[in-house]
């Protein structure tokens, strides 16, 4: 007997669904060398982390400012903030988006997008590339004022969109966060485009290419079914 | 009547009283860029706090090494990571390190050591520098199995020790660890040469320029006494 497919797959939005291109051109504009989004997203994520680990909050827009000031001034570079920040609101669909939204909402499978970023932000994004209409939810982290990984994010997201993790599938670029859905029971399915070369000590979840294959492997069940 | 002096300092290891320069040097030789030690070290930092936040462990020295074939492979360079990673064992002491240490330890203060990395790697870069026999423990988060800034390693440093968090101070050249330390209750104080610009949304602890200038201010007495 076959296992039963994800009745909900759930999505992580920035560099998951979009492309940060714009945001890399940006900063490229003011002067900043080739790696300086490399080193400020991995400065701003881990800050994020740390606030949760110490028990603190502050909005991911709030983190995303004060932490590109300490890397533009570790790399030696004057940045305009404000331009560099208004390009997350311009971040295109990553290759394969849209269709694998499509094929999930076609094999009657709910998606849904779950993101460390403001709510507001990323439901913005969707209307601006037309996909929001086959997102049941667009939950954030400020629900529950602790970021990814930490289990709080992950269960707030099943519980509003009433699935158990062993019936729900996450989808992400980035490692850590396909360790976080792991660890809360959902199946994590790793798209590898970005980070290329897993990034942990200990694999967790499955690898795919891109977000069309993610689709294809969540309509292929569960792994080891 | 005076507040009294903390009965013991704890510094932050690598980072904060050692320079990270001959890594750099090590990357540079292997043809990365400039700022791949900045994009490499933020995404070591941010998985440590990841795995701590999903619950699991992996050892520094491991993470390093993952999170380097990756952060290599992002900007497009191929490395070798033995040759990387043993520039860890021959880090300097930071400027000012020797004095605060001396500085301390002539006002009757005890100096401890606690550290993100290896207890053991963090112990032989004390004795190579000739400072070992001034600290009166060199702890790292393996005792615990949560990294900085999750409460436990501070927690467990200080019983360690034998001091309330009340009594005791915290230097580190990062943010995230001076905020983690406040969170227990420690006199937390940031020494900025490293990052500039404190990197998160709200101050934590007092700013000092180097640790020289940090153990003055430790003498000086707890802030607002």
């Amino acid at each position: 007997m076959a296992a039963p497919l994800p009745e909900v797959v759930v999505f992580d939005v920035v560099g998951t669904l979009f492309d940060l291109a714009p945001v890399e051109s940006a900063l490229a504009a003011q002067g900043a060398p080739p790696d300086t989004l490399e080193a400020w997203f991995e400065r701003l994520l881990h800050s994020a982390a740390a606030l949760t680990l110490a028990g603190e909050f502050a909005p991911f827009a709030e983190i995303a400012r004060s932490t590109l000031a300490t890397t533009s001034a570790r790399v030696g570079v004057e940045v305009d903030a404000d331009a560099v920040l208004a390009s997350f609101r311009e971040l295109p669909l990553q290759p394969g988006a849209r269709e694998a939204v499509g094929t999930l909402a076609a094999a009657g499978i709910e998606v849904a997008a779950l993101t460390n970023s403001g709510a507001d932000q990323a439901r913005s994004l969707l209307e601006r590339s037309g996909v929001l209409g086959s997102f049941a939810e667009v939950l954030s982290v400020e629900a529950v004022r602790r970021y990814k990984p930490d289990p709080s994010p992950y269960r707030h997201a099943l519980e509003r969109l009433g699935v158990c993790a062993e019936r729900s599938a996450f989808v992400a670029a980035h490692a850590w966060d396909v360790v976080g859905a792991a660890n809360v029971g959902m199946t994590a399915i790793w798209v590898s485009a970005h980070e290329r070369i897993w990034p942990l000590p200990r694999r967790a979840g499955v690898e795919v290419a891109d977000l069309r294959a993610a689709a294809e492997r969540v309509l292929a069940g569960p792994p080891g079914a």
